[in-house]
Parts: structure tokens; C-alpha cells; sequence
């Protein structure tokens, strides 16, 4: 197809963004795959820990130090919080573009990403750099990026949701409500006993109530839409599917605004956004209805509240966690960065049943 | 154990809340069960449509008709909305003892039950003399009760959750939020392709947004305890697993009212409720650890919202749709109807993994 | 892309298979969707049937007497049995090539084809000429075919895990046990009690015991492979997944053949076939390492049976059953029919997790 | 209930089996449950760990030094293999019974555990005495016995299912097959990424192809019945439910028996069998119909096999894998051994749906 190909290193590929990452990235046409970094499993055939990408990645994991990551054109970290931020700075200066899907470079507050993550930051002027990957916000700083903070999956499904009510001015954003349920593959790989099937499944519950860390980075996309600060409240729930999340979202409309429309506000909002399907009014869009593709499907609903009447908005927002929430995005940025066809190896139809 | 028994009927005994009553009368100590009728299914031991059931009932499936249910002490319907209520005349007169599983007998406006299941009722009377069938607010009418309404499943969660803050009046009435999530038992034996296991599983969607049957219920059993008409947004959604319902809910403290100490006040509602635990601060009870239990466990949690703080409060109730939410609740009202411990046959411990 | 496309045709797009067809057609550079039938819900658009074609699919189903099915270049049968034979001559007769993925057009043998599908078959001469579409078999006639019997799911595992040892004559051919299980989309689209989330789900259970009608299909394509009748014990079982197909089987090494390298046999028998893997000695192939993609892994083992040794070969075999056992073989066949690098459109890599 | 009531001590009460036993003893009428032991847990309350044990236990974990073990009458170990065997020495001379839920006193061959279980053996002389708690075939020598190797999972629906045959010499006792698959908790509560709900749902695979630990204690098992040696392919699979194990076994006829009644073999070899249920001719037993109860449904099938006849017997046996598998089995034995009557807190309708 195209004559150059990027060349492109995965850091920390044994998690589920990393394996979704190469799902996407092994057919890409304008990609050759260069590294794809494991301390720990050094050596082994990525295929042998992913049967799936057997006859599709022939690359084994290599150590971090001697991957040549720096010859790469593009780096994507998938790796846990407060490994890129140490990592970026030498990458950056070999003219390596980094796609970090982890947390490092998404808040712009250090204080506040230090009392989140429990770190001190290793490169705050990268944070300061660094663009936040959400296209439909920030498509043109994208282009020209050396950082790209690609977004968690719950403030993909939450901002996208509440942005054209925010960016509008119609609701009160003092008091916005997201009840968000998340596939049990948003907790990443990791053995830990309240993610083990016997555990997960049949079963639903609440979690991180006292405090989820996506909700400052919510907080900080949704400030900058609406102008000043929101309050939110951040609901996550555990819900047993592997791969999606729902986001349910109430606002309350401004007394004024009660006579907008707003399935059209929010069908202008995405009219051009190849990602972002704003469904027929009444629709309830089912998570596997974006399973395994890099969409996110919203519906807006004005639901009876009283005999009196109504003031509130719900809108539903759905992504696959994994993709729109996490290496499909991150693709989609890659695809800005070096000037390709945003939905270069991002057709995938949503794989139902 | 005790001498005489309890005759029992149950009309329409092929559905979930059918078999999961089965399940529970089937070694009650103090229940003798006479007939299990369904019209369609005449003559089939009911134990060959629930293997479950081998060795624990010996009952074949009668006629209603022919079932001999005025001889009954208790009758429970099992039924279909609209069923009941054309056949609890002449058991009432016959000086049987109703409980209705259905929504015949929860809403006292006869035009509003009509509005929302589109269908002339056949019995106002005894709609006005039913009681509302939930102990924990009407323990003294039920038992008296001739006629009882046994709860919905979300109605009994989400009311369980709400009723300790309008009762002491410390929230705004008026906007309140119900996010809801069910499992799919929750849609009844149905042959329906959205409750398919290949279309329910590994997803998550909302439903009924444009109006659900229990939302006029709710707001009837809270405008009771509120003194006054409540403002309720409900969002049901169903999510992949068998039993089990999950509420958040979501209420704005009064500005006045900030300083209460919500987590005794419902400790203090609950204390003598026997199937109302109030769990610990912090907690995020799992509807599995209520599973097969007649139990509501509750949490309650003021999350940050802003920087400037928080006026919201959120409660998360969970109950099993079958047990608290329909069969369990129903042999409860049984047992206090007919002078028992109130706990007989209720003792299950929740079945975990 | 190519110059000209392939005019291709569906009928009976509801089901299962239907939607999977149109998630591979859809993309497919060399076909042009020109027609989706259904008596049923002509009228209404595929997208609003399956939210997850929106953007990929903009046709509406159409009466199948007024679709045009005529002037395609192939048509694509995915209706219940007894459908495709009806309809075949008329479009056999104006050209059109034919891939059946019902039962119609797969046993050779009319009068046993009568027995198992209790119908009298419309077009016996049709079902001489039809070729059986297991590409790993019959690649060469299947080329010039104008009717394709495309093979049921448990068919295709099971016959790709036992044809190369039936070939090479090392097994005894009277005594086989296929134990199958399948997810549950095998039960296709169709509203009953017992493929119900809350039936289905958090269970596992055997059934057609008494006989499967892809028992005598197996049979067929055992013994042309073995050269002479074989003995089959069939057993099928359902189990809590969406896609997936897992077959293990056992089969008795002739005493004379007791040193032969059973893994090496295997992958000389599909060293050249694409959608066929092979997987190293000790593997246990998970259904989901196919997930969503058209491709067969077949593992080789040799347990411990007794102290005194071993003469059982145990294969494992696993395939998802809507690709590789429906849609993707069928656009596989296709893709062979009309010349077309056998790959195109089936590229897909596994979706894990 | 009676006077005097059995002291019980468990030893590892965080796992599953461990929750298991708690469900079933807590509300058991004749036990006092004394001590719950964990070293890394104690001082934690049970139903802290356990939320579905709030209001059921009190109790809090322990630390087995401390724990008075041996004043208890009964001590269950519900601990990972090659910890009882350290700790029953002192036990059971201190007039102990123990019930071991662990492997280490079910094979009689010391040398044939040490290769399996990788360890020293350090009881070998109680191994000796250990009766094998499968109450089936053991029952009056339960009864005196002081320790009780309370049997495996697989073990007990493997040989449940084969006994009656074995018993009455009419298969070919050289080469029998059991294909087992099992819910995801028979894996124990163990930190492992594949038994993580993202990658144990929605899949299916085998596993322990080359041996796995129970095929031994089958074999033991089958051959005492036999009375000699048999050959047996024992292939475990893993499949996406939670509890339940179903067995499809498989047995070559006897020639001269090929006229035998199978059905009522089974019937009567179960006849008195309080727990053990043998299902109609044509059944095929769902797992979940013994879901959350001590039982063990059979059925017996005859399959078609070719157009000559068939001489393959397939019963199909289903349990909970944490009831009739571990826990209800472990109170059977504990009823037998303090001649109680055996069903006493046993009598749980399987939880349906």
C-alpha cells in the first residue's frame, strides 16, 4: 500500500491493551511492528502467551533496554501508571512520537496526579507538553504531538456523553451524575481474587466510590468544555462481560434551556466524527453493539421524572473499553499523527452475537 | 413440627418467581402444598418441567379450575399481570388468603394501573383494601390482610434504599435518581430473542427509559413516606447474570441537613428489620452476597463531588430479584399473615461463589 | 479496489448466520451486497435490526420475491432447513452460483436426508451435483460448483480433527466418540425457554443424545475419508458461551500403528491449508484463540491411559461456529467459487479477551 | 434441637470449599462451629471476608496454634494439598475425626501420591487407616472411621457414574473415557490469570491433558470396583459457569452383555442412595438442577452408533463440584461418622435459575 511504514514499539505488551493493541496494529497497512517490550517475559513469542496472534505476530518480547525503541517512528506504552513518565524523556529526544495509554501525562495538575497515582511525577514539563488523545476535542493538537495522553476508558465514554451539554451551556454543571458499568477486562490482567471468574461472574457491584481515579481526569476534560469547574459524581460498577462500558449520565437542564433540542445539539456536535454514533432518539444502544470497535454510541433521553414535569437529561454512552477506550483510540492518534486516513485499520464491524 | 399446616396454592407455577416459591415452600415446615395449577400445562409433574425439583415436590401441574384453590388457606399468583385480578373475588369470598406477585394490587389509582398495563381493572375494590406487601413499612395491615400486593423487584430494592431519607425528610424530593440494573431473571420465563443467552451475555444495555412499569409504583410507596409527591428518574438496565438487582441511588442532601449522620439514621430504621442489613461504612455490598437469600443488604456513601464539596448522598441497595424482590418476600408476608416466626423457611444463606 | 464485484445476494438475513455473513461481506473489497431477504421484516433496514452493521450495512431486508435474487452473481442461503431446496432450481437455472448454509444440500444420501429432516426434498438431482463446501477436502470441486453445501459447525470440527487420521488408515474407523460442545449462537437466532440467559447461562448440559442431525453428516465425510463405514458416537453438548465449538475426540490406534508420529501427520496434512493450525504437542487450544475469525486449531495428544500403556488418540479441535462453521466457510467457498485469493475479507485476527 | 452438639474446627476456611462448608454448617442443627483457621487471616471476621456470611457466623479466623483444634470432635481441613497430613498426627491423638477435603490420604499407593503431589509424604501409616469418603461404597466404614480422605471433585461424578458397570462386569474395563468439564471454582480461589473472569468466560478449553492429579484416585476407585486394573482416558475441560462438574463417560459393552438392562442397573445399585438420583431414560441432567445441593444425577444412554449397531454405553453424571464435590460430601461423611441421620442439613433444593 503506502511506500514508508511507521515503525512501531509496544512497551509492556503482556496486558490487555497491549494484546488489543497488536490485535489492531498486526493487519495495519502502514505499520511494521519493530518491538514489543517485556521485562518479565523476555524471549517468549508474543503468539505463545496469545494463541489468537499466532500466523499474525511473528515477534517475540524483547527487554525493554535493548529493544531499540528509540529507532522507532512511534512508541505506545501499555504499560501500568508511573513507568512512561521515567521512560518518555529519552524517547522523546531520539524524535520517538510516544502514545501513553496509561495515566502518566493525563492531568495537567502534578499535585493532583501525585496524590492520585502516589508518585512523584518524573517529567513534569512532558505533562505540560503533552496533548490529552481525545480527537473529538483535540484533533489538531494531535497532528503535531510528541506526547499523546490517550484517555481512560470511562472518560471516553463520560466526557464524549457530556461534552455537548457542557460545551452548549444548557446544564447545570455544578451537579452532573455519571453511573458507569464496566466490563471486568477494564481491571487489565492482573491476578487479583475479586476479578477470578467464580468471583466476577453472576454478580454486579459498585466500586471505588471513596474515589475512582478517572475522576479528575473527568473533571479536568469537562472543566475545560463547560468554562469552569464541574461537580460530578462518579459512580464505577463491576458488571460481568468481558469487554464495554455503559455510562449512564444525568445533568439537569438549566431552567431557560428546557425548550432546547437536544438530539440535534448533540447530531451536530458529531456529525463529523467518524467514532462517535449519535443514535435515533429512544435508542438503548447495547455495549456489544461497539464490541470490538472503535465506536461510541450515544442516545439522549428525556425521561417522565414527575406529574409536574421533567428537568433532567439522561444520556447513554457506550464504548468498548478496550478499543475507543484504549488501543483503538490510541490507533486512531497515531493515524492524526502521521498524517494517514484516521480510520486506516479501524474498520472492524462490531462483532455481534 | 407444628400441628396443623397451611394449605397452600399456587397459580401459575411454570414462571421463575413460580419455581423459586416452590423452592422455598417446598421445606417449609409449615406449609402443606395443595395445587400448583397452569392451564398449559395440565397433568405434567411439576418436577419433570424442574428437574430441580425431583424428590422436593411431588405435585403434577392441575387445572385451575379443577384445583380445589378455594380450599386453600393461602393462594399465591404466580401470574401474569391481569390474572389475579379476575380470580380474587371468589377466593376472598371463599375466605382465602391472596397473595399477588403480579402488579394487580400495588397501585391504588385504578386509571393509573390502567394507563400503565393498558388494561380495564376487573377488581377496585380489592385494589382499596389490598395491602402493599412490604414489611418492612406495612407489617401491622399485612397481618390482617385479606389481599396482598407483594412489592416489585426494583420497587423493593429502590424503595429499601430511599424510605430511612424521605421519612426524616433530610433530602430534595423532588429530584431523585433510581440507576438500576437487573439480572435477566428479572424478564421472567419469557420467549423473548432480547433474554437469549447469545444476545444478553457479555452485554449491557438500559431499557425502558421511556417508562417502566414500576416507576409509578415507586413513586407511590415514596410519596408515602415522603408526605408528598417525589420527582424520580428511573433507569432500569439489564445486565448478564441470572439473579440480582442492583441499585444506586442518588439524592440531594438539603442544604440544611448536610451535618446528619446518614449512616445511623438508616442503621436506626433497619435495626429490627430482620432481611435489612446495613452494611459497614465504606462498603459496596455484592448482589451475590444476597443470592438465593430473602435479604436487602445496604450501603450508604457521600462521594467528593467538587472541590467546593459534595451535597450529594448515594445509596447502593442490593436484593435478589426472586427471593427480597418476589418469592422470598411473598412466603415473608405469608409467615406474618398466618402468626409465624416471621424467618420460617427464610433462613438461606447466600450461596457464594 | 477490483474492477468488477461479485453481486451477491442473502437469503434469510435474521438469523445468526446472517449477521455474521454481513459482518465479513461488508468489508469485503470484491462484493457488492445487492440484496438481504426477509418475508418478515422486508422494510425494515439491517442496521436497525443489528445496531452493530450501522454505517456498514444501508440496505433493507426485502421481500425475497421482489429481491432480484436472480440477477446476482451468487446468493448466499441462510434460512432453516428445508428453504434453500425450493428456491435452488429457479436460480440455479439463471446462473446464479449457490452457498447453502442449511442442512439441504449436505447428505448424498436422499432417503436419509427425508429420515433426519422429516421433510420430502424438493430438488434430489440438485443434491447430486452439489458439491460439499469443506474446502480442506473438496478445494478443486468447489471451484466450478454451482451449488456449495456449506458444512454445519460441529461437522467442520469434527471431520478437520479426524480426516488425516481416517486417511491414513491408523485408527480403528468402527469405534470414534466425537464429545462436542458448543456455545450457545449454535442454537441460532430462535426464541426458546431453554437458550434463555437464565436457562442457558451458569449451566452445562448434553442433549441429542438420541441422535443429532449432524450425526449421519459426519458419518458421510468419515467414511469417504476412511473408504468404508465408520462407527460414530456423537455426543453434543451446550455450553455458556456465545461462539466457540470445542471437539474432543477419541479414536483407537490399530495396534500395528502404535509408533507413528500422530503430530506430524497432522501438520503434513495441513501444511498448506489457510485456515487450518495446527497447534505444537501439549497444547490445550481455547475456543476464544478463534473467536471471530475463520480458522481451525487442531491439537494431537496421546494420554496416559493404564500402567500397561496407551492405543487412545485424543484430538482437540476447536473452531468458532459462525466463522469457520458457517459464514467465514462460506465466504471461503465463495472466495474459491469466483477466484479470489482464498483469504480476502478473512483476515480477521481472534478477538481476545 | 438435640442436647448435645458436635464441636467442629476448620482448618483454611478461605476458600471455596471453605465458604462452602460454612454455608452448610452454619445452619447445621447439631454443630457448634468452634474455630476457623487461617494464618494469614486471622483476627479478620469470617464475614468480613465473607460478606454473604454476615448474620450466619460470627466467628473470626484464627491462628491454627491458637486455635484448640484439638478439643474440637470433628476438624475439617479445607486446605491446599500436603498441609493435612502434617497437621493430623496430633489430631487425631487427641481423639480428633478428621474429614480431609485435601488430597492427602486418598491414594493408598504412598509412591504414586509422592510422584503426583510432588512431595514427602509425612503420615503414611494414616493414609493406611484413612477411609475414602465416597459414602457410596464406603458407608459402614465411615461410620468408625478416623480419618475420612473425603474424595475429589472429578472423582466422585466419574465413579458414580461408572461404579454400577464395573461393579457388574459388563464394559470393557481396559478402556474407558471420561470427558469432565468443570465451572471455574473447582480451580480453588487461587490468584491465577486464566482463571480470570477475562479469560475464563466466554471460552472453553481442556486442560491436564498430559495427567491431571485425580486420574489416579479414579483409577483407584474404578479398579476396586473392577476388581483389577483399569484403563481410563480422564480428559478435564474447563467451561465458563461457576459450579458443576458434568461427566460424559464412556464404556464398550461386553459382547455377551449387550442384551443387559442398564437402566435398571443403575436404579438399583442408587435405590437406597439418599443422594444419588438416577434420572429417566432419554434425560440429559443440566448441571444447575443440582446447583447449591448435595447430589449426584445419573442418566444412561445407548447411542446410535452406526447402521450396524452400537455396543457403546455414555452415562452422564452431573454434581456441584463444591457440594456433592467437597463440602456436602464432607458433611455426609461427618453426619455418617457422628451417626446422625445423613441428610441432616443437607436437604437444599438445588438453586434453579
Amino acid at each position: 500500500m503506502s511506500a514508508k511504514r511507521i515503525k512501531v514499539g509496544i512497551v509492556g505488551g503482556t496486558g490487555y491493551t497491549g494484546v488489543e493493541l497488536l490485535r489492531i496494529l498486526a493487519v495495519h497497512p502502514n505499520v511494521e511492528l519493530a518491538a514489543i517490550t517485556s521485562r518479565k517475559e523476555a524471549g517468549m513469542p508474543v503468539a505463545e502467551m496469545f494463541p489468537s496472534l499466532r500466523g499474525h505476530v511473528s515477534l517475540a518480547f524483547s527487554d525493554p533496554a535493548k529493544s531499540g525503541l528509540e529507532q522507532c517512528d512511534a512508541v505506545f506504552f501499555a504499560t501500568p501508571n508511573a513507568v512512561a513518565m521515567s521512560q518518555a524523556r529519552s524517547l522523546v529526544d531520539a524524535g520517538v512520537r510516544l502514545i501513553d495509554l496509561s495515566a502518566d501525562f493525563r492531568l495537567k495538575d502534578i499535585a493532583e496526579w501525585e496524590q492520585w497515582y502516589k508518585a512523584k511525577h518524573a517529567s513534569p514539563e512532558l505533562v505540560a507538553e503533552a496533548v490529552y488523545g481525545l480527537p473529538e476535542v483535540n484533533r489538531e493538537q494531535i497532528r503535531g504531538a510528541r506526547v499523546v495522553a490517550n484517555p481512560g476508558c470511562y472518560p471516553t465514554a463520560v466526557q464524549l456523553g457530556l461534552l455537548p451539554l457542557l460545551e452548549a451551556g444548557l446544564v447545570d454543571r455544578g451537579h452532573l451524575i455519571a453511573d458507569a458499568k464496566s466490563g471486568v477486562s477494564g481491571a487489565g490482567r492482573k491476578e487479583e481474587v475479586k476479578f477470578l471468574f467464580a468471583e466476577a461472574s453472576d454478580n454486579f457491584s459498585a466500586y471505588g466510590v471513596a474515589g475512582h481515579r478517572h475522576w479528575p481526569e473527568i473533571r479536568q476534560g469537562l472543566a475545560l468544555a463547560a468554562g469552569g469547574e464541574v461537580g460530578l459524581v462518579f459512580i464505577p460498577h463491576l458488571t460481568p462481560m468481558i469487554r464495554g462500558i455503559h455510562a449512564t449520565l444525568y445533568a439537569r437542564i438549566n431552567s431557560a434551556d428546557k425548550g432546547a433540542d437536544f438530539q440535534k445539539l448533540f447530531e451536530a456536535r458529531y456529525r463529523n466524527e467518524p467514532f462517535v454514533d449519535v443514535m435515533p432518539p429512544g435508542s438503548t444502544p447495547d455495549t456489544r453493539s461497539v464490541r470490538a470497535a472503535n465506536l461510541c454510541r450515544i442516545a439522549v433521553h428525556r425521561p417522565r421524572e414527575s406529574s409536574a414535569g421533567s428537568d433532567t437529561l439522561v444520556v447513554l454512552s457506550v464504548i468498548d473499553n478496550l478499543v475507543k477506550g484504549a488501543a483503538g483510540q490510541a490507533v486512531q492518534n497515531m493515524n492524526i499523527m502521521f498524517g494517514l486516513p484516521e480510520a486506516t485499520a479501524l474498520g472492524h464491524v462490531p462483532v455481534v452475537p
